[in-house]
């Protein structure tokens, strides 16, 4: 579906209502849209290989500009022929601008209109990162989709501080588009403003003012309900250009996701089932299950009876809960083999009910299953 | 060359001087010797999946009894079809008698002519083994290869502490012996004797007066000079029966290997490539390396410029560096890989060697490389 496509081309196939289905072509190949993006912090998907990626049918890997600035250093990566190369996934990569880590894992940040100040998580080292700097370690990354550098406020947050920080980030959204220097790198525009859709408004109003391949919403998924979120992202997201990708950042359990979709979001990425893995969550068809509990000890069924991935087809839920319970390396491979398998099955049957126009019932046979799950969580 | 083999034959193929080339069949098929064994402690070779592990040319993986029967337990594992469906390695498995463990790891041990009582290092909980005992817990594993339950000295130990303890431990080989009921599991006797070619020899003839499809050689590498043992296996390896395999128990360096082939060892086992690749060593060919050193930082080539495994393949040793730095599990999985794939190789060049007779150049070839790198460790 994607050969003709050129870099930065977003080609709609199919839509049901908002819902869309999509393909979107980088400077490492195309992808489909709805899709989820495994989160690869520093220059590796935990517990993961680029093949078992592959095979899990992930198609975008995202690396944390705020990580690799630290250790090992964008200079670096860039000697070592890219992010690409360095951690061997010849796919589409994309990076966010550091902006949101800054915020949450740093220490004595001091922002001005310049950029933020702030000491290194790792060993308090000085740092300086601004929407030119994040543009530039992006590019030395050579990411395929770079994200606009922009002020992630905690939730809650004043209309005051939500407005002045709105208009902070459309400033340095246009210095992050000036600072774009590297044409195989697509600049994605990042709309803020709380959980107000008169807010949403004005900063999608401002950031679809510059023109570019693809724009995000962030700030969700920093605290508040997200049935909050559920309910603003249908008045929100068809607003955005339909001609462009739409990325929902930080975004999210099986059924956010589901939402989404629904409200027309076409990307998303969230380190739930990579982390939830490790600590012996996994999602299945049949709700979500701890794999610790003491009612697996004997069970020699498989994980999830509906799925087909590694760990399902080759292992018992009993062996997956001894690993588990010895802190063994296989138990966290397994568990995320599984977890993102999942997310991707998810997302392709998705992308499958949106080309075959049976969306609705799908959405809904998904909503049944992860209601349940998520009130049991 | 193993297809007409039947369960417990030994073939000759090739040997020069005391150093031989054989092929062993037991009832989950066969494998060619000198051959090394991955160690699989908890049922699991730590960070590895099975097809890794052929991948790496593992012919042979390693079960150990007492931590498998403290957890999960070897009723549990029967129940589940065997240790080799539960974890998924469908090729030969040898168990240890769980002795070595008992004196190494748990704490009050109670030892009498009946067998120790011990208290697991897990949680406290009181457990007996004795011959029969280790017996039925490793057939219960589905074992193929099945060790006699022993005493083994710590180092170092008197005259009358060697003379006391082969004679239980040939006592306890009888009970093993008399207790095996499973006739896909092949029993092997242990021959003790500390480093006495005295004390070796007679303990040699009390084992092999057991008609056993194997023997092996214990008490080495428990923190005795190494310099000793390669001194006194040339004397003692050759005295073992001809037509049985002959295994090192617990060695050793890629050093100590080269030496007992040469001495006429067949099979050997030892943590060392698994568990100092999660700690960042390396074995290459030109010597062992530390992953971590800054020299290695913005080094863009790979591990080993002679290895073909996927580690060497796809990765530089700037991102080995880096997953470590980091702690990724990437990185665990990639040195094992790396160093299993080293061991693997090691073993077979070896056996091609042996085939093609040129096994002197190839051993001196070794010994130079090796010496020197164990002399800089």
């Amino acid at each position: 579906m994607s050969n003709q496509l050129k870099q930065g081309e977003f080609k709609l196939h199919a839509r049901r209502d908002q819902a869309r289905r999509a393909t979107f072509m980088t400077a490492h190949g195309s992808f489909e849209t709805p899709c989820f993006m495994a989160v690869g912090t520093k220059a590796t998907v935990k517990a993961m290989s680029p093949e078992e990626l592959k095979a899990c049918g992930t198609q975008v890997v995202l690396g944390n500009t705020y990580h690799l600035h630290l250790r090992p250093g964008e200079k670096l990566i860039k000697k070592m022929g890219g992010l690409h190369k360095f951690m061997n996934w010849h796919g589409p990569i994309l990076t966010d601008s550091g902006g949101f880590q800054v915020f949450s894992l740093s220490s004595l940040r001091k922002m001005t209109e310049e950029g933020v100040e702030f000491n290194s998580h790792l060993d308090g080292a000085k740092h300086f990162i601004s929407p030119e700097k994040s543009m530039e370690i992006q590019m030395d990354l050579g990411s395929d989709i770079i994200m606009a550098f922009d002020e992630c406020l905690q939730y809650p947050a004043t209309d005051e501080q939500i407005k002045t920080s709105m208009d902070l980030t459309y400033r340095w959204l246009k210095r992050s588009h000036a600072a774009m220097t590297r044409s195989e790198s697509l600049l994605f525009g990042i709309v803020q403003g709380g959980l107000s859709l008169e807010h949403r408004k004005y900063s999608l109003a401002q950031v679809t003012s510059v023109d570019l391949p693809g724009y995000a919403l962030g700030g969700f998924s920093v605290g508040e309900p997200i049935q909050l979120m559920h309910e603003i992202l249908p008045h929100i997201a068809p607003l955005m250009p339909e001609n462009k990708p739409r990325y929902l950042m930080g975004v999210g359990t099986p059924l956010d996701l589901i939402i989404s979709i629904d409200a027309g979001v076409d990307m998303f990425d969230c380190v739930l089932p990579t982390r939830v893995a490790r600590n012996g969550t996994l999602y299945t068809w049949q709700g979500k299950i701890s794999i610790k509990r003491q009612e697996y000890k004997e069970d020699s069924g498989p994980l999830d009876p509906e799925c087909d991935c590694y760990t399902c087809k080759n292992y018992s839920r009993a062996y997956l809960r001894h690993l588990f319970m010895s802190g063994e390396i296989l138990s966290a491979r397994l568990n995320t083999i599984h977890n993102l398998h999942f997310y991707m099955t998810l997302m392709r049957k998705a992308r499958e009910a949106l080309e075959q126009n049976r969306w609705p019932a799908y959405r809904d046979d998904c909503l049944t299953r992860f209601v349940r799950s998520d009130k049991t969580s």
